[in-house]
């Protein structure tokens, strides 16, 4: 921005007085919010809307626009200020904060069409804005992001995961600020004012640190530019700010997290002080918004998919579900340039190291950070990709947090879980995931999807890829025999019934390893001249609500379910939904107690899973 | 230990032989596990066990014990050997590793009486760590805490969370070992041999640190000596290692992480030269398993825990109960010493503010920190405190990965959520828990408490402290009249009936604030002469199943669940599970969308939950 920093200082200053006004007017007017969180950052605010970013604010999604990222959420009255201030909306939306009818929530959602993903959980936005700037990587743009963090939030281990990876990828076009106001919600934080607790964590962190003073605005611009300037590393504005800046009876003061002004007295006070904190004796001002430098309009290359081959098994094939994925993954690669993955080690456990050798400028290690991992994928999907994070099933619920605010973020992650289950054997419970379909079946717009053969994984793998929204596959560590043909259709929301006959007295509902349990225990059941009908659910969520209830219908309402899982949340409990209505009830059998190490085939006898357990289930409900 | 170098280094030598020895024939035995990942402790592992750590091998649960936590738990084999050379079970055991029938599992659980909190899932054994060292100063013992850690294991953000908080507490009763084998699971680690790396981090978040090879053993003991001479802060031994280290064709090499070696030659030619390691020209060598120091012996202030007064509240009281949980803690703290409370900045909105207020000494403050809020917890449970950690309950889910392992490690940790569901209204989804029944019903050993008054609150928090294992307790934002006289009974796993007669049409099952929405359901259909039957489901694992049965069977088999919950994994499930047998199926109300922001009426209304959506389902099953 080219303007003198005489006159550019006084115009950004009471571009941070009206920032404060209406943070406190709106949080005043819903009763609710964090004045005083947003009133610290103000300076930092106006000067990175107005004079850094380069963003077009009718256009905020413009793929090519500068990034920010409130990663102290709480302060999102002061984000919707500085939209408005910018001109993206009309500035008397704002004192509709926090009502039903507006989209300016308590915490900033995706509703808002510059708000790439939800925050609110802290120590999140770091996280997704490692993705922003890798997706600027992606497509070769300039574009940089900008995140900021509440000194509190810096407690968090996501942050240090994000840290560390942003450093590695020396991300030079990332820039985080640290609005370092010393009080939390409690109390004081860990460090309060102490600069160098900061300064020194984060240079060890590998990043370029700059500690300033939060409310000086020659500081804060010259910081900006030092971060523009620093190649290979990000950068960390370490900023000093008082919590309330601005307003004489709270800033600096504890006791004010969380707390808008009263109506009336304390209001009119606080706004009676910040009004004179507008500078008047500089002449005119320049208008900043209109001044706000566009995002590039370099041309980027157009996304053209290549047809993605069919499966290439031949039924029998002995593959397991995990490493099928991997297959298909690395034929996604090939075929979609906005297909990324994202790893945490455990790339030659999920075979996810065959998008890596297909496309390794796409494939982004984590280390063991599953955080991050999912994080970045947040920011990734927010900006035009389609990423695959993955890692051991179990290891997922590490970021769950994360999980359920991609569910508020509506953002399309494409997460896979391997090695579910008691199934794995002897590296024993701790590497067994028998609570994630609960996870993922608990936020109502995630897909699950939980396929039992390698063609099933690679076409259910392709379809997770183009649906909306955050999905879910479960893989699973034994090997399978192919039982799919290579050109058998999936759909999203479908089953397949494998078995079936007129006589057929029970049916059972398995997914992934207990589809070889039933057709068993179907075979068992057939040399004692009893037929059951066989289903493989592979889509969990949503789920073929007609398909089981015609299955009920056609064998006496005589329902089983078997899963790898523990009981709550997962199979059993979603045909039981499901069939509810019909008036039908589910026999389920599941993981039941903590299990221990063994081999898989012991493990899923003894945990109750077994076909063996499925004969007993059918005779006794006969 | 006061045996002269000389003789102490050879013994050593041999023992760290003998305990790669073990790991590789162990691992082998059970074609299985992580040999390598073994190797390159060994050496620390000899020192630690044979000449620093003073326990009883025959006592490994002595209050007084010096622990040791292996937070890289695929090491396991290793650990085994350790004790079985001390002498705690005999060598011979060590071949079972893995089997079904033995508890040497695959990685570390408290099936073995020397193992605290399973492991297996990285950067979480720190975190307990903390635990067990805090509570050394709740029990005025000075028994030390030690934890190793893998470097690769270092990328995760609870590692940083405990090294915050560590050095915070000062607590330099804690040492901490990175085995720095520069070799993750599917390549090199993300800092590999750079010491400098480790020693930055370290440093900068306020621990000693002291960087030496891991496997000169002179360095391994003045190492030990420094940490124990370290005052006002914990102690980090960097300690630079090969992976495989002692058998020449694996040492440093990647691709052999959890690579047993293969019996016959493989293996045969590891065995030659790692025997060919044992130290025979110095003579006889001391028996070290024979003089490991045992653990001190001084009396401990005997735990007599003073009656718990009965709640003091009067019935229409306006109570919310999070604020109940606040009070019913401070008396618990006040009653038992055992009684600990761990926070994340968010004490005065969980009430447990009026626990610090009690016993300050015994509340500890992780700040923004879930993961190390919930692993500190269960290392105090399996030290015999009573912990309850708690935070919003959204904010729980940050540390589902630990509540994972706390079930697998049965401990008794006591968690709290506060601002379950949308009924917090204006904060928006970020701060709605609305997943968090699902998460812990899941686990089958968690016991899962949700209580709507003040009285019910206090009564399950007491109840919960002395039942054994882990459990949650959901409590609410919205304040709620007291229901229950301060001398109810209730039960874990039981309900209460709160109306009843002959004409009930249908029986209304909720929890939390939904009980008030079915109880003015119950109002709003007696003015039109429709008797309902409502219930209380405080408890939701274990689960009055009789009771509901009854319920249902007197209500011509229409159940209608109503919870401030997403559909899956909540309260409908439960009780649809709980009534399968008896032929009845479930009518659930719950939250089916992202929730967005509003007031709490507002949302309860909107998304599907309030008295007349209970109204309306009733008439439909009618």
């Amino acid at each position: 921005m080219n303007i003198d920093r005489a006159l550019l200082i006084p115009a950004l200053k009471n571009i941070a007085t009206r920032l404060r006004i209406d943070s406190v007017r709106a949080t005043t007017a819903s009763a609710s919010g964090h004045p005083t969180s947003c009133m610290s950052m103000a300076d930092l605010t106006a000067a990175l809307f107005f004079a850094e970013m380069r963003f077009d604010p009718k256009d905020p999604k413009n793929p090519q626009s500068d990034r920010f990222v409130l990663s102290k959420g709480h302060a999102a009255p002061i984000l919707y200020s500085a939209w408005a201030e910018a001109g993206a909306f009309d500035r008397a939306e704002l004192m509709k904060l926090r009502q039903i009818g507006s989209d300016l929530e308590g915490h900033p959602t995706p509703r808002l069409n510059f708000v790439d993903v939800a925050t609110g959980s802290l120590g999140q936005g770091i996280c997704a804005a490692i993705g922003t700037a890798l997706n600027a990587r992606r497509i070769a743009s300039d574009y940089r992001t900008y995140v900021l963090l509440g000194d509190g939030e810096s407690a968090e281990g996501s942050v240090w995961e994000a840290a560390n990876v942003a450093a590695l990828d020396k991300l030079d076009n990332l820039c985080g600020i640290t609005d370092v106001n010393a009080l939390g919600q409690s109390r004081p934080t860990m460090w309060q004012h102490d600069m160098g607790q900061f300064e020194r964590r984060w240079k060890a962190f590998g990043w370029h640190a700059i500690v300033i003073d939060g409310h000086d605005l020659t500081q804060i611009l010259d910081a900006f530019a030092e971060a523009r300037s620093t190649k290979g590393q990000p950068t960390m504005i370490l900023a000093r700010t008082l919590k309330g800046k601005g307003v004489s009876f709270v800033e600096g003061k504890d006791g004010w997290h969380g707390k808008p002004f009263k109506e009336g007295d304390e209001l009119n006070r606080a706004i009676a002080e910040l009004e004179k904190q507008f500078v008047t004796d500089t002449g005119p001002l320049v208008d900043l918004a209109a001044q706000i430098p566009k995002p590039a309009s370099t041309p980027l290359t157009a996304v053209t998919p290549k047809p993605l081959a069919a499966p290439a098994y031949a039924l029998g094939d002995q593959v397991a579900t995990r490493e099928a994925f991997g297959t298909a993954l690395a034929k996604l690669a090939d075929s979609d340039p906005r297909v990324v993955a994202l790893d945490a080690d455990v790339k030659n456990s999920t075979f996810s190291d065959r998008f890596e050798k297909v496309a390794p400028e796409r494939f982004y290690q984590n280390f063991i950070a599953e955080q991050v991992m999912v994080g970045a994928a947040m920011g990734l999907a927010a900006r035009g990709a389609i990423p695959f994070p993955s890692t051991f099933a179990c290891f997922l619920t590490r970021a769950a947090d994360f999980i359920r605010m991609a569910a508020i973020s509506n953002v399309g992650v494409k997460l896979t879980g391997s090695h579910a289950g008691v199934s794995i054997g002897e590296d024993g419970p701790s590497q067994m995931a028998l609570e994630d379909l609960a996870m993922y079946r608990a936020e109502p717009n995630y897909t699950v999807l939980y396929p039992c053969d390698a063609v099933s994984a690679e076409r259910l793998l392709a379809l997770m890829a183009y649906h909306p929204g955050p999905a879910y596959m479960r893989t699973s560590r034994p090997k399978t025999p192919v039982i799919y043909a290579n050109d058998e259709t999936f759909t999203i929301g479908g089953l397949k019934v494998l078995r079936e006959s007129a006589a057929d007295v029970a049916t059972v509902i398995g997914a992934g390893i207990t589809v070889f349990e039933a057709l068993k225990a179907y075979e068992q059941l057939k040399a004692a001249e009893t037929a059951i009908r066989v289903i493989d659910l592979y889509s969990l969520q949503p789920i073929d609500k007609a398909g089981l209830v015609a299955a009920g219908r056609a064998t006496g309402g005589r329902l089983i379910t078997v899963e790898d899982h523990y009981a709550a949340g997962g199979i059993g409990d979603a045909v039981a939904e499901a069939v509810a209505d019909a008036g039908f009830t589910v026999h389920r059998l599941a993981v039941r107690e903590i299990p221990r190490s063994g081999k898989p085939e012991e493990l899923v006898e003894r945990f109750g899973i077994s076909a063996n357990h499925i004969v007993d289930a059918v005779k006794k409900t006969k």
